[in-house]
């Protein structure tokens, strides 16, 4: 596939860390939120493999922030997300799908409760900032909306542990899946959580004082040289194996939460408020119609740049890939498709037309991994 | 500069043209709206000069609807906006900035009325959608909101009369700036405006049946091809030139619109009723500290990725660049800065560091021609 240069401005927002990685030998970008967010390093496939096996530091800087404080927020933050947050404790993140009125996806954020009153929004690429200002000035809720300077750099890979061991010491191995707690570096105190978009393992600091954390990003690759640390980023083959859904490439504003396979985060039997919950509680009664499923492909690669449709041996469509990469643990290209029913189960068969060529997919659960 | 690929995903959106403008020899893109927007086809030099002689056809697709209808909509669109359109024409396009509830800019689109309970938000680079999703809820408003499909060829140019002119007949000359009508095609219907993000004069053709569009799409290579019709974008030179402003880029949610000199979009004396209408009215009671202005700089190149900091002799910072192009019209680089009070005026005078090089800024008004 032939290559297109980004055309960089400040639209694009770089972030504290992108010289750093450019002076790393970063190849590629995407954009995630207005913000440059690292693609490549050189060959996905041997980052995918090294990142399996060592520790990797990522500028995820483009994951922002929406910070609800007030009042109001945690009415506000319910009302946003179908997922009960009123036992939600504060030093916890949740996974929280975003909906809106129709029932559909607005963004799958992880949310942090950092106070009773005060919350972040950890956004996937859509501006809920404006969303949640529009619902706050019409339910006239007391409640301010920002987004804070928080850029956050991920360690993550199964040696993550040893490396944030070494730097912030043992306290930091006692964090929870999806806990976080402020540790602190060279006297600044920074939010770590246990979590991070790979199923590798590992931290995400949100870094809220920018001086202190490009000191700490320079030292993570100091301190992490005897695990073997590289520069990395978010990874569509280690994503798409663990099936880690991304919003905008696997699922949109066109698509509901049963959909997308996210069950056990809607809670349409406890009494709380949130937008949507009737149509869910119709869509839920009524059945669906398609759904989110891994497909496997006999193809040696593959660069998705749109939906590709999937069709039966008589040409009719039964649905659409909207991700796909090669896997070198499976030996073959691997994807997430929107699927309709009757095909959504595992083992159904479909075919992809690619360049005149026919090829036989097989649709399988996720995760792959 | 070194370059970098762009990662390619449908989470950035290809358009219906996108295959024809990679064949076309389309160098770089930048993403706009989750969508690929080309920006540059080899020298925006050259493309620039071409421009201002002849005539481009642009995949500006990336300029997307937010469709609002409904009996509730004219009272949806005008909250949003400061701009009254209590008087507002069917057939009409109207600038108009959208401000949230802090009197901060949220997008500035076109603003296209189509009936009394339809109208499309032709928009800049945020998601307008959610903040209008945000706001219907909130107040219970009786509207629909969508996202059309919707993808538009501009036509833009001195020749983009001419050649307008021989493929829809002359009546589209009789468009006045800014109004809109529906053109046959092969017996298609197009909204064609007059309007376009260049100062250059042009049309753009509001392409709801994506089959039409694309054989309109090559259609106008074709005819065009007696007027040295090329495919272009959106150029940087010529729109820094003209002063035309890009949200992102010259100004954001951390700005008013008196800060980027949208006085005459701000109609405070009105008794309509939009978002931050009072904190407007106390803005301009107490006057603005800064605003945006042109700046000239004696340099030969520059490629702005962030915003570059403008100091006075002793160091002191006293505004910051924010898009910046070296122009071969005035053989220097020209650029588009938010100044801070007393040097917002033309004369004033700053200083640039950029790779240990000081260089003089001269503070101008916008636009430069």
């Amino acid at each position: 596939m032939k290559n297109y240069s980004i055309a960089k401005s400040r639209r694009l927002r770089s972030t504290p860390y992108t010289s750093r990685i450019e002076n790393q030998g970063v190849t590629a970008y995407t954009v995630y939120n207005h913000m440059l967010l690292p693609a490549a390093f050189g060959s996905i496939e041997q980052s995918c493999d090294h990142l399996k096996k060592k520790v990797q530091v990522w500028d995820v800087s483009a994951e922002r922030q929406v910070e609800i404080s007030g009042k109001d927020s945690a009415k506000l933050v319910q009302l946003m997300t179908c997922r009960d947050l009123s036992k939600s404790k504060i030093g916890r993140c949740y996974y929280c799908p975003i909906i809106d009125n129709d029932g559909n996806l607005i963004n799958d954020p992880v949310i942090l409760k950092l106070s009773e009153d005060r919350w972040w929004i950890s956004i996937a690429d859509s501006d809920v900032i404006f969303f949640a200002k529009g619902l706050a000035i019409g339910n006239n809720f007391k409640v301010s909306i920002t987004e804070p300077t928080v850029d956050i750099i991920a360690v993550q890979g199964p040696k993550s542990f040893d490396l944030m061991n070494k730097i912030f010491g043992e306290k930091i191995l006692e964090l929870k899946f999806f806990g976080f707690d402020y540790f602190d570096f060279n006297g600044v105190k920074h939010l770590i959580a246990r979590s991070g978009w790979s199923k590798q393992g590992g931290f995400e600091i949100y870094v809220e004082n920018t001086k202190s954390g490009q000191i700490l990003y320079d030292y993570l690759f100091e301190a992490g040289k005897e695990f073997d640390v590289k520069a990395g980023c978010p990874n569509l083959i280690e994503r798409i194996e663990s099936g880690l859904l991304s919003y905008g490439n696997d699922f949109d504003n066109n698509d509901n939460p049963f959909e997308c396979g996210f069950e056990k985060y809607v809670n349409l039997d406890s009494d709380i408020n949130f937008l949507g919950k009737e149509k869910l509680k119709q869509i839920k009664a009524d059945g669906i119609k398609r759904k989110l499923m891994g497909v496997k492909v006999d193809m040696e690669e593959i660069s998705l740049t749109k939906s590709l449709d999937i069709t039966d041996d008589k040409g009719n469509s039964i649905g659409e890939l909207r991700s796909a990469c090669y896997s070198p643990h499976f030996e073959k290209v691997i994807g997430i498709a929107m699927i309709n029913q009757p095909y959504c189960k595992a083992s159904a068969i479909g075919k992809l037309e690619i360049n005149n060529n026919s090829f036989t997919v097989n649709i399988c659960d996720l995760p792959f991994i």
